[in-house]
């Protein structure tokens, strides 16, 4: 279920940004333990300028390799397990050679019932998709 | 005042893009009854490669033809309400050639007063516009 | 923290672009008193037809130079706070030649827990950053 936005710069080949979103799905995964192909990504290029994205106050730069990330998902999770989340995305987009600086996460919540995978049906409310544990 | 964002793959027509953002609008219309030119939709079509929706484990493909549907909306319709509106939106899609696979639909609520359609004024604040019956 | 999407059609000078987001930034820091670097915007332009925005039946149209503006930020803003800055968006875009009639805003809420400005971290839950004054 949860559907990540990500905006980067134009620029990066299709095999890093497919990289970068394995990345972030790995990351989900190993945190929330959503089954491999609960995979809803969307990736959008921007032209340079179109991306702005400083430092809230943090004192870092960030580069044109910024990762814009929005989470939307079920709510019900912990703080905690929220920011095990954050660390992971950082930490597996740093394998992909995406700095700290680089890396911005916006999370939003709904239910479970807010969500339909196919065929209009919402399926963690008919049962044909347990819903998910928090 | 649904806000509804949908994006695709490149490749339809400018005149197919209209229609499947039509039958959305015509699938809301009919369950929610809110106005006509209550129409607000942001199409963006994406190079192949970046949306990516497997079926979360419910056992079928999607083609290239995947419409993802994001649903922003004043909250307090009820889950059946909801479920109406998923399946009235995979009903008039099929209409327009989309097979039940390639319908993704999340939905994220907010508040009536979370709305400016103009001049900066909340208009469902101000009693420019009725709120909708739920 | 707010993200703001901004969607509009294509046609702008990346100049004006800039500005647009500028002015909408100018009203978010007057109205909500956020720090000057706690910027994020994206950017979206969109091919002509692309963008549907209808009036909600207020009576007026819209040109081709709607702006879309989607903010999402945390919670616990007053009704008042919200109203005032959608005035101010409406009033800094008009000084950039946007009509009234061209402003679309929706606002989504969720909490200072859900955001990492970089790292990994959740900035406002760790105490690096201060949670904004509502």
């Amino acid at each position: 279920m949860p559907l990540v936005r990500i905006d980067v710069n134009e620029g990066r080949a299709p095999d890093e940004l497919r990289r970068l979103s394995r990345a972030i799905h790995d990351a989900i995964l190993a945190e929330y333990g959503i089954p491999e192909r609960d995979y809803f990504h969307i990736l959008t290029e921007h032209p340079q300028g179109q991306i702005l994205a400083q430092d809230a106050g943090l004192g870092f730069e960030r580069s044109g390799g910024v990762v814009m990330i929005q989470i939307f998902t079920q709510g019900g999770r912990s703080q905690e397990a929220k920011q095990k989340l954050f660390a992971a995305v950082a930490g597996k987009l740093s394998e992909e050679g995406v700095a700290g600086e680089d890396v911005f996460i916006g999370y939003v919540e709904n239910t479970a019932g807010d969500w339909s995978f196919g065929f209009g049906r919402a399926q963690y409310v008919t049962g044909e998709l347990a819903v998910p544990k928090r």
